[in-house]
């Protein structure tokens, strides 16, 4: 406390002489008028002097009581070398188990930071997909203004914490660590976040709304007081922080996961890995729906599929090619299975006597695929799940992929009801119908569907020696939507000329997207097949997501190529 | 044999009586003729008649004198059901030793065939790498027909033969199986090759001219009465045949190879990859040496590199992120050591207190890479290697990658003569230059240069702590040249801002390419380095090829765009 001001009343030029300026003489009442007015301000002046030195003692006496002050704060921007590196272990929660009772050093980002009292605050903090409740509790070793600072930390700012891992009496509903949390005894800001954000994290862990898609201008509310759901087009504006979420975590470890098993199994078959050339000279497979560019002083063309590289190098005796890569589309298709560019999982193989050695392969290829899935990133596809409640992907329990001609699936359509002809093309409802018979049937959410009308398929796809308006192609379904196309290829340079010819519309053999890939089948090129599978969309149906934009780290369509 | 032919003094007609016509009436002259014509007519068609049936008979006494009928010929197009599949396991080469003194079948193809005598035919097969001899000796189960067949097959055609594998007393030098051959019972042709091919796969497992390209008007001659060697263009040019060359085969193995090596490692260490997009619809990093493409109605771009994503990534609390695809570069160099597409392997880690984390990984990671290439991939590596003598790859003994201070780097050059300033860029000479001063002074191949002046680095580079002028920026090199380019990313969304403006030429921090990547960084974007290597690099300097488009299955530079 400083010194009560003296009472109004008691004037201090009360019974005084008159005052007189330096040589002795009366002033003036100008004079007079001055002094008074520079004497007031002297004394304000002295006056706020003192309120600054008593502020000052008072934070001094504050920062020597602070027996925190060296336990928290912003640390400088991490420049590697002016930040002293400590070299202290940084744990993973994921053992979080094995630190119990120990002092542990990690670091997280807030999920959102609360003073619960002046001696008390609260905070969610995640690592990965895991959070986990922290408590900074003041004590004597713990001051007040650590816990005032803590409890108001920005929400996604990185901080590294310090502090005892303890084992709760009861579950902790809000994080997915139950059994612990953390008493923070240190705790340093690294990277603060901005506020507010565009998006909230929180939002982004919620579904989207039923359509798949949304609308920004009327955002659908799911129940009443809870928040409205933001649309896609909010979300992937904003696709840093969307991607953020433990969801979109989620599906993009079990997208890493697919081209892993892909190739852990192709590699155990022999395949090798390719990278063919994404610009082309030509535009190679027809020339609809490719993207073209300014390749110096002519124009090329983006790839659109592998498909003729890859059978070029199983003309080069490469015997088992497998690749990963990103496919062009040029289709100004605006829906929820299709994107610009996506991700194709193509192989082609060599087969000694049938194509059906090919198809098992594939087929062999996904039953790993869905079970190391199942196995491997089931924490991933239940979390995802938990949001999208999408029945369980089944798989027929003989272990045994349903391998249904073409021929019998128009049949089954039929008898429920569907008027189609013998050598139609599927609609995506007509596919979708197929996909509910076949479970019902089989018990299967995925199988092939082999042997399809040759009219409908490009032009390098072998006849069918059974009925030559057939051919030796499939498609393979995931909950009734197709996720691949192959076939056995023509592997003769006589007979593919003759079916490009014939092909409608017709395309020139001799042409300059086709010439060196049609004369590469004149040199014994031995018969072959393969397939391609579109990533993104054994992620969507896998997890029974409703938009394949989800399942793109960065989307592509006709109507956006930002961010 | 058929019967004599009657001596042609003997005339049917000699002392006939005069010929008359049905009615007995005597016929005219011309009438005579016309007899005379008929008859001989008749006559005709009766000897060739009798010619036509003895040829008949004679080829069907020939088959059946062929006790190799069944075991011999050219089958049918192969088309998975007309070719009735035997289910007949055909066996890999590799395995020969145990197939010693039994009866395989095996697909293959031919390098050449020839005829010994009408009694004997040798063939060099080969399947893979391996290629092992094969002899058809005719004996009572083994006819000369199937002799004369088996040695007359078109070089490059498939067959599927079966035979016995039979220990031979002298190593066989022309092929790579030494100890073994097979003695063929049954050969088959089941893709016959063309002749003549516009490169023989033989030329192509020699080595490119001295230069690396050579010139197709006047080809190399190496020595008195060898094939001149056959130019890099004429080789890329029939690039499916040029790629059945072994050499070729081994090179695209182990670039296969270094991919799943990048993968496994960095898998082991929790990183996940990522797919990001390729059409940008902005140029981001400057905008030079950038394609432009029609996206439907607007321009597009080719994305230079991942660079952007990747940190966005980071950003996303994606923790550890890693990327194998294709990078576009629209640079008109013309270099051994360049491409307009390549593939990148790229990374993107955040570190707790240092980037010399991740400076750790990344040597680490190629320290694991040269290791397996060295265990499990020496059957390649040796074969290249013997086309292209190339000094081994040599690692420091002490397993500790020379980090060298890039000021270190100057000062060993300029001892060693070369003149450059403090903060010089260095010379492709100069680069390589310095690999030999490493190499003699640590013995090592392979180091890393760190602390790279600022001004030649990106915007995005954190400078350094210790000198405003240097960066936190490194580059690895193998055998003096670079390949690998990386550092500490600014994670600061106000610094990056203001070391945009302040670069030369100045970036635009909230042009279309650049907001969402600079505002990424807002929200408490953890500390992060990462690096980018290019695949064909990393190939070309392990086995020390002379051209980087030897690296790649179907370049593309300036010049090229097709195959």
């Amino acid at each position: 406390m400083t010194e009560p001001a003296p009472a109004a009343g008691a004037s201090s030029t009360g019974d005084a002489p008159p005052p007189v300026d330096e040589n002795g003489v009366p002033l003036t009442k100008n004079a007079l008028k001055k002094l008074q007015k520079d004497k007031e301000k002297a004394e304000k002046k002295a006056a706020a002097a003192a309120k600054e030195l008593a502020i000052r003692q008072q934070k001094a006496a504050a920062d020597a009581a602070d027996v925190s002050k060296e336990d928290y704060g912003e640390l400088p921007l991490i420049g590697s070398k002016d930040f002293k590196p400590t070299n202290t272990p940084r744990v993973d929660l994921s053992n979080i188990a094995d630190f119990e009772d120990k002092e542990v050093t990690f670091r997280c980002w807030v999920e959102n930071a609360r003073v619960q009292s002046a001696k008390l605050a609260f905070l969610n903090l995640r690592q990965g997909l895991n959070t986990v409740q922290a408590v900074v509790a003041a004590s004597e070793k713990l001051s007040k203004q650590m816990v005032k600072f803590s409890g108001s930390v920005s929400t996604e700012s990185t901080i590294v914490v310090t502090g005892e891992i303890k084992r709760v009496k009861e579950q902790i509903k809000s994080a997915s660590i139950k059994d612990f949390e953390v008493h923070i005894k240190r705790l340093f800001v690294e990277v603060k976040a901005d506020s507010p954000m565009p998006l909230q994290v929180e939002d982004a862990e919620r579904p989207l709304p039923s359509d798949g898609v949304g609308d920004e201008e009327e955002p659908q509310q799911t129940e009443a007081g809870a928040r409205p759901l933001v649309s896609l087009n909010v979300r992937l504006n904003n696709r840093t922080l969307d991607l953020r979420a433990k969801i979109n975590h989620s599906i993009f470890v079990i997208k890493s996961g697919v081209c892993a098993l892909f190739q852990e199994f192709l590699s155990q078959k022999g395949f090798t890995l390719i990278h063919t050339p994404k610009i082309l000279g030509a535009a190679s497979e027809g020339g609809a729906n490719v993207f073209e560019l300014k390749y110096f002083d002519r124009p090329a063309y983006l790839a659109q599929s592998p498909q003729f590289y890859k059978q070029m190098l199983i003309a080069s005796r490469f015997q088992k090619v497998m690749e990963i890569g990103p496919v062009f589309r040029a289709e100004n298709s605006n829906t929820a299975r299709h994107l610009t560019e996506f991700t194709g999982l193509d192989l082609e193989m060599e087969f000694q006597e049938n194509y059906h050695e090919v198809m098992g392969v594939l087929e062999d290829l996904m039953l790993f695929i869905f079970k190391e899935l199942k196995a491997r990133y089931k924490k991933e596809t239940d979390l995802v799940r938990s949001a999208y409640h999408v029945d369980e992907f089944k798989l027929p329990e003989s272990g045994k992929v349903p391998r249904i001609p073409f021929t019998e699936g128009i049949k089954m359509l039929r008898e429920a009801g569907e008027e189609l002809g013998d050598y139609d093309d599927l609609s995506t409802p007509q596919e979708k119908h197929l996909g509910r018979l076949v479970l019902e049937k089989y018990g299967s959410d995925f199988y092939t569907l082999d042997q399809f009308p040759l009219a409908i398929r490009p032009a390098y796809t072998f006849p069918s020696p059974a009925d030559p308006l057939l051919s030796n192609s499939y498609d393979m379904f995931m909950r009734g939507q197709e996720i691949c196309s192959g076939a056995q290829r023509i592997h003769d340079a006589a007979l593919l000329t003759k079916m490009m010819i014939a092909h409608d519309p017709p395309i020139d053999p001799m042409g300059a997207g086709t010439k060196d890939y049609v004369e590469s089948f004149k040199y014994g090129c031995p018969p072959h097949g393969g397939g391609g599978f579109g990533l993104e969309r054994i992620v969507q149906f896998w997890l029974g997501l409703p938009n394949i934009r989800m399942c793109s780290l960065f989307p592509r369509d006709p109507n956006r190529v930002v961010p």
